[in-house]
């Protein structure tokens, strides 16, 4: 976790290091093997050439999954694959995959990969730097002509940011009533994946069993600021936190603003307004890298001059572990008694369903990564993902891992989103070096 | 204002005193007309078949102005006022005028009224009482025989829910802009004055000058709790607050809820609950009748999973003093400004030009509605009227008076509103001894 100088090598391909003196041919190998760099500037440019596809009128980004931008972004990466040699397929959820041959067809394939669709008004590296570090492995291998012994598979998910469909349907959790729910878009999931050419009817075929891949890694933007702020290279992913969401209703007594006196009101907003600064006392008081977050509010009937009566608000607390958030909203809900004795008002919770449960990474592959990152002169810092990744679905039938780069102000899903070439370069280097070292175990 | 017991009268329309011993034709004159009484149960019943008239298909009411049932309502009114002889007119600005000639043509009118026109899910006492008190106690002058020194008027002002419509008419101040703008059910109001039989082209006939009336009295609920609170059956309203409204708008940074670290974040959410909490604390703190409400709120993007990073609030404050509203309002700013820099967020307010100025009652009206009610064995109250009410346009034409009643629960604007009958007798009973009283000044 030690700082070092970091030593620009982007540019160099392949380092031949016969003149260090090493003897024997595996030795040599070895050391070849280590001192692959991608190219940053291939890297960099490809990630601002994707940014091209999926333009609104306001010149902001718009490649939500099943748009014409997305399916325009993924012909351009279906090409490039084609061109590193990966025979790519599009799949029966719509998932881009493309496979390399290794020297030992009995192994299991070790794949990685992300997604290239984004959130309305997004950015240009959430999931495009982890897709295209992807291909890049593949062309630094081909280019330096080295074949790891187990396949290898780059997986390109479809409609990550619309609830992680592609990775979704491959553990076999799409349902059929999933299918036809509504995408961002408009569209039902099922004439989405039709539209970028997948086949709804054959979903289960895409399905893979526990152990059907040794490993699944992934490259992507830290998407907060803690790395940028501790000035840390590289994340070493422990888990993917799990997500609890709470519909919270406040109940008072909706009347006239003029004519009731302060001491007679029944606010719903005072009550729904004294929750949300408790939800984030609670939050800040208790240790943790939890994350509690009131992002929705709707008070009713929303006038300048009438009391509110009946407050709606979305509560929100992450974690990786699931008693945590449980703990935590045992706090919140112990203030919201307090609260609404205070303000004459009701408060009450319901649990939404659609709850994400926290999925952990493999502890040896996080292991590998921090290696891999050290012997590349980077610093690390284990920590959990606050956001949602397909390798939290994938976590449920392979070892997964996730390595993270630093986000610039810590800000994504935004036009403002933005990572560092250097940094991106790091975070493919460790994603290569991660992925021969796996190889050799 | 100390409490006295109440002796029903109110089925008695008025009451010989000569066996009372008094001497003298005047004297006995004077305390006949002391003696008069509205009738209770006519009073009552009207207000019930009043409220048939605008009935929506779930059975709540919806008399908002120039809908049908404003316009059937307003057509039982007329009839009403007709039979009592009052010749009633529909003005240029919608408002319906019922004259009583006085002894004396010379003498200025004494007017009268209030308005039949109600929120959406309004009540059935808002308006109404005033209205049909008004006409209740022609009614009992008729019985009696009575006529006052003063012509009488009787006003009942077009739309007053939606903006005190025909008042502001009266006075001069509905612009041929003002008449353009569209009210609650859609029409403008032009096209909604000529829906209840007025005529926007000719709007400048309404006006009334400055001393064309010695006095314009009305009668309301309180549509706040304090009366029913302390035991008070006769509010004496000293003045009509004046209201500003600002809009807030607080920016903060949206980010993503599961990466962004709780000390990273600039929830603009959370700055804004902090001073909504802030400003019932500042108006709770500052000694006075003012009230400071915040009944709306727009969170933006508005989703589970993004800290907000911009809130608008609407901001109202009201009082009878326009410095006291500018006093409390720049201890809100103060606190703001802290909050702003603990949040890291920005908070700014943009002052709304609807603002309504504060207009004061007559002492020497207030002080003969006081002798009045305690005439009549009625404890009274001084108090300010939280609701803008007709009574406030005219008060920039004539001296004006208002008569409170308590609302049950303090409830109003809202199918629960609710008067005892008792205390809508006392009102009336208020109304027409004031009026006789204000008739021999």
């Amino acid at each position: 976790m030690k700082r070092r100088t970091f030593i620009k090598t982007s540019s160099i391909s392949a380092l031949s290091l016969g003149a260090f003196g090493l003897s024997g041919l595996e030795n040599k190998h070895y050391q070849n093997y280590a001192n692959l760099r991608v190219s940053e500037k291939r890297l960099v440019d490809r990630i601002a050439e994707l940014a091209k596809f999926g333009i609104d009128e306001k010149r902001r980004g718009y490649r939500i999954a099943y748009s014409q931008g997305d399916i325009d972004g993924r012909a351009w990466f279906i090409d490039l694959m084609k061109k590193a040699g990966l025979n790519p397929q599009i799949d029966a959820a719509g998932n881009l995959i493309g496979k390399r041959k290794g020297k030992n067809a009995a192994l299991r394939p070790i794949a990685f990969g992300s997604h290239i669709d984004m959130v309305p008004e997004g950015g240009n590296y959430d999931g495009t730097l982890g897709s295209l570090a992807a291909l890049e492995v593949i062309e630094i291998l081909n280019e330096n002509k080295v074949t790891t012994d187990h396949p290898l598979e780059v997986i390109i998910f479809a409609n990550e940011e619309g609830g992680t469909i592609g990775s979704m349907a491959m553990v076999g959790h799409l349902t059929a009533d999933g299918l036809q729910q509504k995408s961002q878009i408009g569209l039902t999931q099922a004439e989405g994946i039709k539209a970028i050419g997948g086949n709804p009817d054959a979903i289960s075929s895409v399905i893979r069993k526990k152990g059907d891949l040794k490993a699944f890694l992934e490259l992507h933007i830290e998407q907060g600021g803690i790395l940028e702020q501790e000035n840390i290279e590289i994340g070493v992913v422990e888990g993917i936190v799990g997500i609890v969401h709470w519909e919270v209703t406040v109940e008072g007594f909706a009347n006239h603003a003029g004519t009731t006196p302060m001491k007679l009101r029944k606010d719903a907003l005072l009550a729904a307004s004294k929750f949300i600064t408790a939800v984030n006392e609670i939050a800040l008081k208790i240790e943790g890298n939890h994350v509690a977050t009131v992002g929705k509010i709707d008070a009713m009937p929303g006038a300048y001059n009438v009391i509110p009566g009946k407050v709606v608000l979305g509560l929100e607390i992450r974690d990786l572990s699931f008693e945590k958030i449980e703990m935590l909203f045992a706090e919140m809900e112990k203030q919201a008694v307090s609260i609404a004795t205070e303000t004459k008002t009701k408060i009450s919770f319901e649990r939404q369903a659609n709850e994400v449960k926290p999925a952990l990474t493999d502890k040896t592959l996080q292991q590998t990564i921090e290696k891999s990152a050290e012997a590349l002169g980077l610093n690390t810092k284990y920590m959990q993902s606050g956001a949602g990744h397909d390798a939290q679905e994938i976590a449920m039938i392979a070892p997964v891992a996730m390595i993270f780069v630093p986000s610039v102000g810590g800000i994504s899903h935004s036009p403002k989103e933005f990572t560092k070439s250097i940094d991106m370069a790091n975070g493919a280097n460790v994603l290569l070096q991660t992925i021969l070292s796996v190889d050799k175990t």
